[in-house]
């Protein structure tokens, strides 16, 4: 015996369809929702609904997709599993080092077990959270997840729902966090049977990539509460530690609770509390202000403003977004302000943008990053940074990430420098919907001409798997003892609840050196080509407690000044603060 | 000589079209501004702009349309008028006692000039500021006005820019403040012309009323200095008091700083400081928030939640949006809270909708009135509230209404229940919409089949205008005289920057009275249809200070009851607040 339940309030006639296609009748519960408790279907059987005697449809809340986005669901009894991580507890955001994993690509298998053999690497590394990139069902065995369609059932080639639970409680057990990464702006173009049942979707906004979600419209409480519920279902269910919302800014909501406030309401009552965090290209200090203060009350948002101008000094690229970066100025003014644009005019928007985040915000109301699955994947052939400069300037920009006032992420082998692209794979099974795409990518990317990766080509995602034997090898190595050594520094020092305002930033626009000051620890880095002496002020530093060994020799401490190499840092606790 | 400048991104040529076809070329200035000093050129003359050759348009910025919103815009010089106004300096919106007016109907010339002529009935009346319906040139001659087109012109018909400087000037010199009423989230669909001159509109979002202006998207920041550069226009050159924002929950605008951010942020600098009040049915406080508390900053927002609840237990009506009020009990939570809807669920809306205030915000960020321009003029037939309840209901509204929490307006004849409606009324020259406006107006009200006055017929215009002989005679005279009293009282005593939290309200649904105890002030009111005795907590009121004549007789006061008849309302000091 199972109960169902389904919220379709246009239906004039709900029926479960299961089995050899018995149908059972739904019954009306008020609200446009329909039940029925069905004798013969238990956990692990299939079923599907159809409305006004229609073919069977996915449940819209289906917890399991085994035959994929257009098969039918499966039941799940969350009860049944045994979890083992009685003894986790999520520590404060602030704490975190985060690591951004995708299931198909981070281990040789694709799985969520096939993840759970590297999870040890991680507790090593030194980090002590995972943000996992969408793992509810897509279309296909292969993507990175934003097109998915099944919001409550995770993807059945990862391991589905026990996989999914076996993963967090493997991370658990090594005490680390998980966060994962959800999607409310927008669903898949294949699969997406939302539409059939409600006014899921609102023809009065629109995103680039598919129908607006319907949040503020008649019957909107329901499509609010299929998002609502389906994060307090990752909570839950799935022990998930928190939320990484996806492209916030293309969330149009005009009610006066925006759903994001909504959510965060739903999630602060749980105990231990949860993290929410956004992804958000507006420079909206709004998202990350509390509630008392006005604001959305979010944990931490993405700073892609303080990625853009390490990525664009660095590389000396000047394309796309990166049109609107380039001086060192513009770290200092990501380090001590989070927004790059507070309020100054974008090259690239052909308007001004953001403002100011106000006093007394944390640094780590902000995720910094020199790299992650967009930066990387949304390039034509997925280079990493280290495809993109030296060993050396990654090291420095490690340094500046790492020791930032910011909460830091890594992306997948990012510490290690892996030699595997991440680059952008489908696998979608509508012919057209696959000829649409891997046409687009060549359009979107007509400068790369034959050399862009087809997405719906297996080997493009294969490419993208990371190559574990090389992370023992020089210079990975290298370059993963480095992470190791700034990671052993950020954990064990900067417990970062300082304000902004205490980053104090110093360098030469012309030398291409900064130095970076959170009292706590500062960071000295050369992201220039050419050696350069950096006029540190007398005992700035007491001690600089590491370099990287490819840089190592290139480094020399004197009494007033450091000499580094081209791309060499040091850091080490800072004397006056 | 003078200086001409216009935005125009796009075009690859622009002229000043002047004289007898003259043309004069412009020079690119930079960032899509082009600008010409035509020597031939003087206040009072007219000229157009011609875009890459093609014909003569309107200034986008026009400052007087002389023909109409197709003809040429005429040159002013706002520094040749004469103000007298040098004494004058605006107060606090909490001390305001308001006045909705619309020029066209106000006075029997149905002009600025006009206007001026019964502005002594406002003083005597005891009100302290007018709010003026749009005043920017629409097409025609006879309109609300909310379908202007030229935003920097006012309307030529009313007497252009000199008339209503001579209007602001009149109320000033009579200690009348002015306010507004400005339209930012739409134009009119006749006579808009901004389109060809650049990116004013997109079709990201859309409003039930035109196209949506381009407020985030790329060139958008000329098209947000277009709508603050008038509201200053307006505060500067014509020495407006202060702006009343329309529809501003139709002002979709995605970008960190809101536009109505940014306008705030422009008009504070002001001295004297000037008020920004904005319709919003959104229900979201944060409108009214201060910017410390992270709210956008406006002095107030209109309350239609008073209104609605005001108007659904007075008169019965349940059609609409009043079918989401009715019991006295939304009466008291919108005295209490402002919002009835603060998260309620709205069967009208068929979702849930608003959210609280919340703690320490000052009634007077609200206005409350009994009936306005819209409440009045969307019904079918424009019935004012004495056209839907008797009059001794109408008197005990006002008292509710003039000794709320909430800053009062009232609607031009409402102090004497003036028996003109106010109906929807228009002027369109282009057949095509013209048609379209009647019909599409018979249509909406198709209940009321024949009956439903047509916009475009001149006499629906000359049916809305006041009967001033009227408001000498009884019992218009008794209704003015009460007015007269509430206004003296509610501007001697009750400087209302209170919290909402220190309302009180007592009622009972079935006897159909009401108890409002604001401390320094308290009212009781019989809104029902019999007689009742309202049980008063002993000496919960000092004295009652008056009551209407045509229901003084059927007040009867003892020591811890009133007697009320239907309709009758006694107000006073309250005793222990």
């Amino acid at each position: 015996m199972t109960r169902l339940d389904v919220w379709a309030p246009n239906a004039k006639r709900v029926e479960v369809v299961a089995g050899e296609g018995e149908r059972y009748p739904m019954e009306l519960a008020g609200d446009g929702w329909w039940w029925a408790d069905v004798a013969s279907l238990g956990p692990g059987h299939d079923y599907r609904f159809s409305l006004d005697g229609g073919d069977g449809l996915p449940d819209p809340r289906s917890q399991w997709q085994p035959a994929g986005v257009h098969g039918p669901s499966r039941i799940v009894d969350h009860s049944a599993f045994s979890w083992t991580d009685g003894a986790w507890s999520t520590f404060p955001l602030a704490d975190a080092v985060l690591y951004e994993l995708h299931i198909g690509t981070f281990s040789p298998e694709g799985t969520f077990d096939g993840a759970v053999g590297y999870l040890d690497h991680l507790v090593d590394l030194g980090v002590n959270a995972v943000e996992v990139m969408p793992v509810n069902q897509f279309p296909g065995s292969r993507g990175w997840g934003y097109d998915g369609v099944d919001l409550y059932a995770p993807q059945h080639e990862y391991g589905g729902p026990d996989g999914f639970k076996r993963f967090v409680d493997a991370c658990h057990r090594r005490c680390l966090a998980v966060v994962l990464d959800v999607v409310y702006n927008h669903l898949g173009p294949d699969g997406n049977h939302l539409g059939v049942f409600g006014p899921y979707f609102t023809d009065r906004y629109s995103t680039p990539w598919g129908m607006a979600p319907n949040l503020d419209g008649p019957e909107s409480d329901n499509v609010r509460a299929f998002i609502v519920d389906n994060a307090l279902m990752w909570l839950r269910d799935y022990h998930v530690d928190g939320l990484r919302l996806d492209a916030t800014h293309a969330i149009v909501d005009m009610s006066a609770l925006h759903i994001i406030e909504e959510l965060v309401d739903a999630v602060r009552p749980l105990e231990p509390s949860r993290w929410v965090i956004a992804e958000s290209d507006r420079n909206d200090p709004r998202l990350v202000w509390t509630r008392e203060n006005g604001g959305y009350g979010l944990d931490a948002q993405w700073s892609d403003d303080f990625h853009h101008s390490l990525h664009a000094a660095l590389t000396g690229e000047r394309q796309g977004y990166y049109a609107d970066f380039g001086p060192l100025a513009d770290i200092a003014a990501a380090l001590r302000n989070a927004y790059v644009y507070d309020g100054r005019y974008s090259v690239f928007r052909r308007r001004h943008h953001g403002r100011p985040p106000g006093a007394g915000v944390p640094g780590t109301r902000f995720l910094g990053y020199l790299q992650n699955h967009d930066q990387i994947g949304n390039r034509a052939a997925g280079e990493r940074s280290g495809h993109l400069m030296s060993q050396p300037h990654v090291e420095a920009a490690a340094a500046l990430v790492l020791l930032s006032p910011f909460v830091p992420m890594l992306f997948q082998g990012e510490e290690w420098g892996a030699s595997s692209p991440f680059q952008y794979f489908t696998d979608h099974r509508d012919p057209r919907l696959a000829k649409a795409v891997s046409e687009g990518r060549k359009r979107e990317h007509a400068g790369f001409g034959a050399d862009v990766p087809d997405p719906q080509d297996p080997t493009t995602f294969e490419r993208s798997k990371l190559d574990w034997g090389e992370r023992e090898r020089a210079p990975h190595s290298d370059l993963l003892w480095w992470h190791r050594q700034l990671i052993e520094v950020r954990r064990s020092s900067a417990r970062s609840a300082a304000d902004l305002d205490s980053t104090h930033v110093a360098w030469d626009e012309g030398e291409r050196w900064l130095v970076v000051d959170r009292g706590e620890i500062a960071v000295v880095a050369n992201v220039g080509e050419k050696s350069v002496r950096v006029p540190l002020p007398a005992a700035a530093m007491r001690t600089v407690t590491a370099a990287s060994p490819s840089t190592r020799d290139a480094v020399a401490v004197h009494d007033d000044a450091v000499d580094l190499a081209p791309g060499a840092a040091v850091f080490g606790p800072a004397a006056a603060g």
